[in-house]
């Protein structure tokens, strides 16, 4: 999979916030967050799979744990947490290698799930919410 | 937890569009769906948890594999899926139940996972939407 975005990040070919990894799971900041505040994750296996179908049984299970301990994470400073992962363009799945989007939320946050805005960080921004979280796992 | 809406459809003290149960997890369909068309699905965990993070990790393996073995029979006629949680009210969470909201998505279906629409089920049509999906699983 030569051309998948996320195989070439978790290879390490293309620099991303990452905030945990094990053997057979990855995960990261998003980029374009829903919401800049709290720290939109994603959770994704290492091998590349294109639906939730497609996962092998113990890579399943890695990836339901690491949901787990993101979310726990997630949850020590924001209020609520969103889990959504998309199957198909269709669906909203733009990049065809399985993940979840872990979203936390705020009171009045006023952010969609669905149609988020393309929230960039600023310089040096992302790093530090990146050390935050890690210190949380 | 008397008062669980959840707990009493798994006692079957409340009834509901079961499609399937295994020693730890439950499915049925959601009586108020994003959409009719496809069988929008809650997937759950027969003890009762609030979040995520609160599920001991034997169930939440089971759940995770009980997500993917109806997501498998959902894509069967759905054309894509989308797979939601949400963790406490600020995040959409109204039944303190911990569940995964599965919602068939079809090209133009202009649903929203986000807020969706109380659509019913006319008389007969869930129970026939039941036994579809149960012979795909």
């Amino acid at each position: 999979m030569e051309e998948c975005i996320f195989c070439k990040i978790i290879k390490g070919e293309i620099k991303a916030a990452k905030i945990y990894e094990d053997r057979y799971t990855y995960a990261f900041l998003d980029i374009r967050p829903a919401s800049k505040k709290g720290g939109h994750t994603l959770v994704l296996p290492k091998n590349h799979f294109e639906l939730i179908t497609d996962i092998p049984e113990i890579e399943l299970i890695a990836l339901s744990k690491t949901i787990k301990k993101i979310s726990k994470a997630l949850l020590k400073f924001g209020e609520g947490l969103n889990i959504l992962q998309n199957n198909k363009k269709v669906a909203g799945q733009y990049i065809n290698h399985l993940h979840f989007h872990l979203i936390p939320r705020f009171k009045n946050d006023s952010i969609s799930i669905e149609k988020w805005e393309a929230n960039e960080y600023a310089k040096g921004e992302i790093e530090k919410l990146q050390e935050k979280i890690k210190l949380l796992i």
